[in-house]
């Protein structure tokens, strides 16, 4: 068994080669097998193991994302998510790699806005408002940038320091894009062609009514039914709505969930998902159109840039 | 994250590790959580992934066993199982080890029955009866010869040249033993004081009329409904029949599904498991009565065994 730690995936998997390896998944999902998420609480609140198997039959390889969720991490300054994938060649039934997970779930979300991106925002959109800094912020914003022209990067944070650090840590990275840190988030949801949300709130961290027409929102945040991120008053006015994975929008994401319960959205009468969009290659949108894309992951998507860093090892 | 092989496992975790460990943690099966067996098929038959997570609150740490089944790979001269054990800290949450767990299966099973045997037989057995010499031969051998004063080994295997290999590779190890083949199973069972059976025999191994009285039997090989390996005619005879898995043994164990059928035994009026016989310290036996131990395994089992394992490398 060979071991990847996050440094070495990080060198040599990338955001381009995540998009293009879920873009690849989407044409052989039928070959895909995976079960339910499985959880066993180890503590008090969230504090779980999370456990995430899913083979591609027609490659013969498997995965399992093995994710530790400890809520007090934070205040000892370590991540409250750690994941470890295991691959294993269904060929020879061998255990062949053992690889951080991390890097790979964040890089794995932050493709999926991209396609979504890609795919549902205006052509020329130019600006982008980042919604919450924390530690999805980099992937979130790398699969934007991979996929439109942008020029201005918007940070909003509740705490706004942790804004700061964020374009500290990240502006010489991309010195042809202009970051401002605003702090309030009327102004980025008005000025935004792209609004990426990545908060765990509990209440809408933006205003259904700031939003402009053109935008194109990627909501990435709540993934339990108490979160809400986004403004679902703006649900009824959005001319397209996407998930990454219609089951887990149902039974995780809040603001969806409130939203059906209250008539702003239905589920019985939604069916487009990333993978439809993907394979047509295009949605139909007019210029002021408003889109929203809704990603809550899923196995299969961790599969995808999985087994695509373990080829790119090999190779 | 630590990587330790099957050879690393093997040179610092010994079949009395194992037991003390799994009978330690009999005390404290409260504090354990796990789930059902996750199954993916992979291919034809029995070609599969299974995924056992289990985890021990009191002591704050988990594991995984990942297994690969791989019906097609001794044509390969590859293992048929292949399994992988990952733990992580759960005060922490990060994924501290890596275990090659196909020994610690092997022992763990070999340690299952030698608890079996240690309250189950009669002290002073001596002549130890082994029914198929494949790859889980060697532990249940060294479980039975933790506990009991074993002094001839008789063998037997389906193709007897198998039960001279496996003589040859092992007979040095343990000098003080009495080693012989035998092409006739009916010898091997009427000399034996204890009889374990290790095979995937779809019909009896041995019959129920040759087996004397005073004798104990450990049968770890049927798992799957259509495995049959003990004769289930001798159900009625036996004064004790214990398990290491009521659930499992229901759902898995050929020979005691077709015996509740039957009307052999009844799953109804059982509840005797490896856990109370362990924790009780003793069973009530004569000398003459014939006691039967089940096993098919359960992810704590793995649990006890790895966190064992992990414990001696951290000394």
């Amino acid at each position: 068994m060979k071991v990847f730690t996050e440094n070495e995936v990080m060198t040599t998997y990338h955001m381009s080669d995540a998009i293009q390896d879920i873009e690849n998944l989407f044409q052989n999902i039928d070959e895909v097998s995976q079960t339910s998420r499985i959880v066993i609480p180890t503590g008090e609140g969230a504090k779980s193991m999370l456990y995430m198997p899913c083979i591609h039959q027609g490659k013969q390889q498997g995965i399992i994302k093995i994710t530790s969720i400890t809520p007090e991490n934070p205040k000892h300054h370590r991540p409250t998510t750690q994941a470890n994938i295991v691959i294993t060649d269904l060929t020879t039934g061998e255990h062949v790699a053992s690889m951080d997970g991390s890097y790979l779930t964040r890089l794995r979300t932050g493709a999926l806005s991209g396609i979504a991106t890609k795919y549902m925002s205006r052509p020329d959109s130019e600006v982008l408002g980042m919604i919450g800094t924390g530690g999805m912020a980099y992937e979130q914003l790398l699969g934007n940038l991979a996929v439109r022209p942008i020029k201005k990067v918007l940070l909003f944070n509740r705490t706004t320091e942790k804004a700061h650090d964020f374009k500290s840590r990240i502006a010489d990275k991309h010195s042809n894009i202009t970051f401002e840190v605003v702090s309030d988030v009327s102004e980025l949801v008005k000025q935004s062609d792209i609004i990426n949300c990545q908060t765990k709130s509990l209440t809408p961290v933006f205003n259904a009514n700031d939003v402009k027409d053109g935008t194109h929102i990627n909501g990435i945040g709540s993934y339990r039914p108490e979160m809400k991120e986004m403004d679902n008053e703006l649900f009824p006015q959005a001319t397209q709505i996407v998930f990454d994975d219609l089951e887990g929008v149902k039974e995780e994401a809040g603001e969806f969930i409130e939203a059906d319960e209250k008539g702003l959205f239905s589920f019985d009468a939604h069916n487009d998902d990333l993978k439809g969009v993907s394979l047509k290659g295009e949605i139909q949108r007019q210029d002021k159109d408003i889109t929203i894309f809704k990603c809550v992951g899923a196995a299969h998507f961790d599969l995808a840039v999985a087994l695509g860093a373990w080829e790119k090892f090999n190779k």
